[in-house]
């Protein structure tokens, strides 16, 4: 951290400054400017807490300088972390993993019909949410444990791995039993009970950016689960909240490559969340695939239409074959392999 | 809703559309006009879903118009919720609500010291969290189970009002014991499972508004509690996300008159995390009495330099006196009275 | 435009909505509803002005229903604005234009190696600020008439074409003696005098999206343009201002499709301003191209490190030779050709 | 300015920092961490350019400490500017000033209505605009030369002083003639072209925030009027922009204080263009007031259902008279006098 002073800081308190910092078992490095003096501080193992600090007399401000997220960062495995979900691999730079299914389990025709169709296609990991989190409690609020037994029927017919939405920490172990992966959604990214809780599982998690969340504090949530000694989580951008309403959010692509930069989970996007009008999926998922995810979450369902929630987002299966056919050639162009 | 036709759309394409309206056992009402015709919907009961009508041929747009909340409504309660807390008055227009204390428990030293205080000005509601949502896994997590136990202590010897935060569904029963309030942490404002959960209980609701939550999605969250039979809610605007810099968050005061003309329950301000700067608190509680507003979260503590969490936004005793203070004489210019 | 009236409203408010529209010249479609009635508006050639409307008895709110641009709508040239900037075409699918050079002229050396090495590559238009917009007073202002001299100069040499940003109306003539591309930046995006202004002149003019304009300003900036007489425009996203703090301004490729779904000119993508950082700027331009944009605006300088302006940014030589290799076989796998 | 080095970065690299440091004639003070090491930077007499240091081997980032603005800084005026416009005072924390008058000047009946009202209330500057930037080109653009001509007129009538949006160089000279005070609305206040022109007036400027303007933004854009030679400048906070759409815009009142801290101009609040819509005008006028604004721009006129612009969000004359009346005690209890 570095605390600066004001130009009108005399020689004592700069002196105050440097002897709280010793009093807190750190080494000060004053370094007087031309207009102010501005104090280093070194000897700290993880971020300086700047309170001691900041209401010291004659200090303007403390600049912090080191990150907070340890176990979730590139250093620590510089190769990228790659997962093995059932046979599929997700992350690693030269995979592209397609995760796609309806918006919610609504029965288990529907989620035969999509299943059969997914795996006809080599999608390996199929989608669907048994609990869903809802603006109005008058909406559909998912299936919930029908759903999560359809989702398991589904997995044990199609040898396909799944995904489900898990919602609270009191039914973590029941959404174990029929999900592969645990995925946690943008308006719980920050539902610090629940990633402790998810931390302790070792299936994997796929941690949704929240609608307002910066990029070092979608690291820190994921920082969450790390620290609780599950390593398997990927991340997933999928659209801010900012003040542009031609799309439903902002899908924020940039987060890609500075995530990859920084820390060495897989991220993925989800476009169908992100824009909310199926026409625009295709080119924001192609987009996704060029600026170097690691692979897409789709919303498909066989009558998007008559669908139970989030329809006019959803690709009908011949739009989703579309997709995936337009991927195929670019995927190809980029030296990765669709899976 | 109103299903607004492209202008190419044909005779028959229209008459699809009031096909499709009326099977869903609604009314069209087809209104031709100079560029393109656009059909009305009448018959819902709540808000129509716009799914079967938007992929149907020539279709450009879908706008509702019916909102999704109905018992949080000012039409419902026209006079306005009044809560009464141990005897504290929230809402009606007339009293204007202190709620203050530390950021967390720290210690029962810490508490009687601020409880006494508190009391000694009139103020007849304390915070302190003792779960605390934190970015990072490793910062101070608050005492927890401890720290309810101080809280209730607390509230046996001061007589005071006590809010605290709960941040799951587990804990519900634990926080209930020591605390007159719910707290509902602005992470957690749409934890649809929390929000039904303590839609159960009996004692007040807290609820803060998301970090980037419309005024729709904030009171449809208020809407989850009262729709499962508890109507003790009140609300608090904390600031929103967005590009200025200038301030932790952006005080979003201009939501106070908007909620207060759609709906019945209280809505208060917290500025201390609004704002993140102790100097900047004061003009903002002032601001917030002066806007309208039921009320002010405040966060004061004895040593706020040395708190184990936001010390930079929280006043000091003599801090929040000089704040309450200058409150009064704007609250006697305004005909209120401060509690 | 709907005008939808209280549930209290009573017939003769209603009525007396109907009479004020007639007085304007309109025609009402009174829609009864089971909670309340909406009033249809036709036989408006634009959009309705709400403003008789909104504060007559019992009005609750009144929903627009027709946009305000026209010569820009998409309808108006289905095919699409292909634009010819001295032999290089921009727009209509099929091509993917690049921009590249400087963000300042700085010197006639350094323009003449970005212009020898373009041309090389095959880029057909260079870029370089004579006059640029700077948050400070005291940063580089640009080397003005000079500046624009060297362009001149260049494009003789070269027979390159050139862009550069004209800032006011007092210096577009100058400017258009230089220049074959207005480029109109993103803070002077509403400055309506100067889009008047190059509304006048018959050179195609480039017009970068406000920090924070909606899709719709952004069309109507460019209808100011069109509506003067001068139909050579092209359109370009550089990132909007969002809470996001991982890169400058949040890139919002989602609008690419969006603009091109309503609109006929073509769209650019300028990822060099929008990312803020060089080693971002490569894949943000592969997602520009894949998600359909017509072409991108780069900056490119010989020793970006002692740039005068907005050289971290900036690519070196290498490094956008590298950009364009990689662009290559994707714009080949998607049926486009780099010009 | 600090440089961050990596933790891995190597002795050679740091020093290679230290050299390019000295070669800038600047002074190095590199500080070993436990983690890695920072170079502190002075010598430097403004801002420190980052770009030598950023793409050197081993730098991390590089981290302004000094700010970019002086003149408008507080401490070159602590007791802040205080203005006077015919007699009028604006700033110096004692008076509360109110402007106010139509969006639009639409006749002189209309104007001499208004005029003659505020005068009778103790308001001594009108506005009224005969430039209107409007978002679309087929909305009205404002009586140009000939409502300069009604303020003029209405100047001579009644003695009041008058401010008017300038919105381009070449009409400064014709709105000095008719103007008391500048106004740069907010879409041009980084019309750099502008704010140079008018800083070579001796006439006041009143500067809108940008849409969205950083406070820093705001400021640097003041400061190029005054490294003009005109120092006679007053900001005003109108709304920003943001996801919130229960307003049209969002007012960011802890602006205010923050402004007021760091800078010695004036800053006044504009609640009309805020909020958009005239109910919620009142409370947000209070909240100004109360938060320590030096005044406030109003927008009123007789009949605003029928104004050629904005009238959704405009007081009529009894309106207005309330919002006065209603401000009164609070500005006594604030120890202010409103002006």
């Amino acid at each position: 951290m570095l605390v600066v002073m004001k130009s009108e800081a005399t020689e004592q308190q700069i002196e105050a400054v440097c002897a709280e910092i010793r009093k807190q078992g750190l080494v000060p490095h004053p370094m007087p400017g031309a207009g102010r003096t501005a104090i280093g501080i070194t000897g700290n193992a993880g971020p300086v807490n700047p309170l001691p600090y900041e209401s010291l007399g004659g200090v303007d401000q403390c600049i912090p300088v080191t990150k907070g997220y340890k176990l979730v960062k590139r250093e620590m495995k510089p190769e990228g972390t790659v997962l093995d979900i059932r046979g599929v691999k997700i992350g690693g730079g030269k995979t592209f993993t397609i995760i796609a299914g309806p918006c919610s389990v609504e029965s288990i025709e529907q989620m035969r019909t999509v299943a059969k169709f997914l795996k006809n296609l080599g999608v390996g990991i199929i989608r669907g949410g048994a609990f869903k989190p809802r603006t109005s409690p008058y909406s559909f609020q998912g299936l919930e444990q029908e759903g999560l037994g359809i989702l398991r029927q589904i997995r044990d017919e199609f040898k396909i791995a799944t995904i489900t939405e898990v919602m609270d920490t009191s039914t973590v172990e029941d959404v174990a039993k029929s999900a592969d992966i645990f995925q946690i959604g943008a308006r719980n990214m920050q539902n610090f009970s629940l990633l402790k809780r998810v931390g302790k599982e070792r299936q994997p998690v796929f941690l949704k950016r929240g609608m307002s969340a910066t990029m070092e504090e979608l690291l820190m949530a994921a920082e969450y689960v790390l620290a609780g000694g599950n390593y398997q989580v990927m991340l997933c951008e999928r659209g801010v909240r900012t003040f542009a309403d031609h799309a439903r959010n902002t899908l924020d692509l940039s987060v890609v490559p500075s995530v990859q930069k920084l820390c060495h989970l897989p991220i993925l996007v989800d476009p169908s969340h992100a824009i909310g009008r199926r026409e625009f999926v295709e080119p924001m998922a192609r987009a996704a695939l060029a600026c170097g995810a690691d692979g897409l979450m789709i919303e498909v369902t066989p009558d998007p239409d008559h669908a139970l929630s989030d329809g006019a987002q959803t690709l009908d299966i011949a739009g989703f074959e579309a997709l995936l056919k337009g991927l195929r050639p670019l995927a190809q162009a980029l030296g990765r392999t669709i899976n």
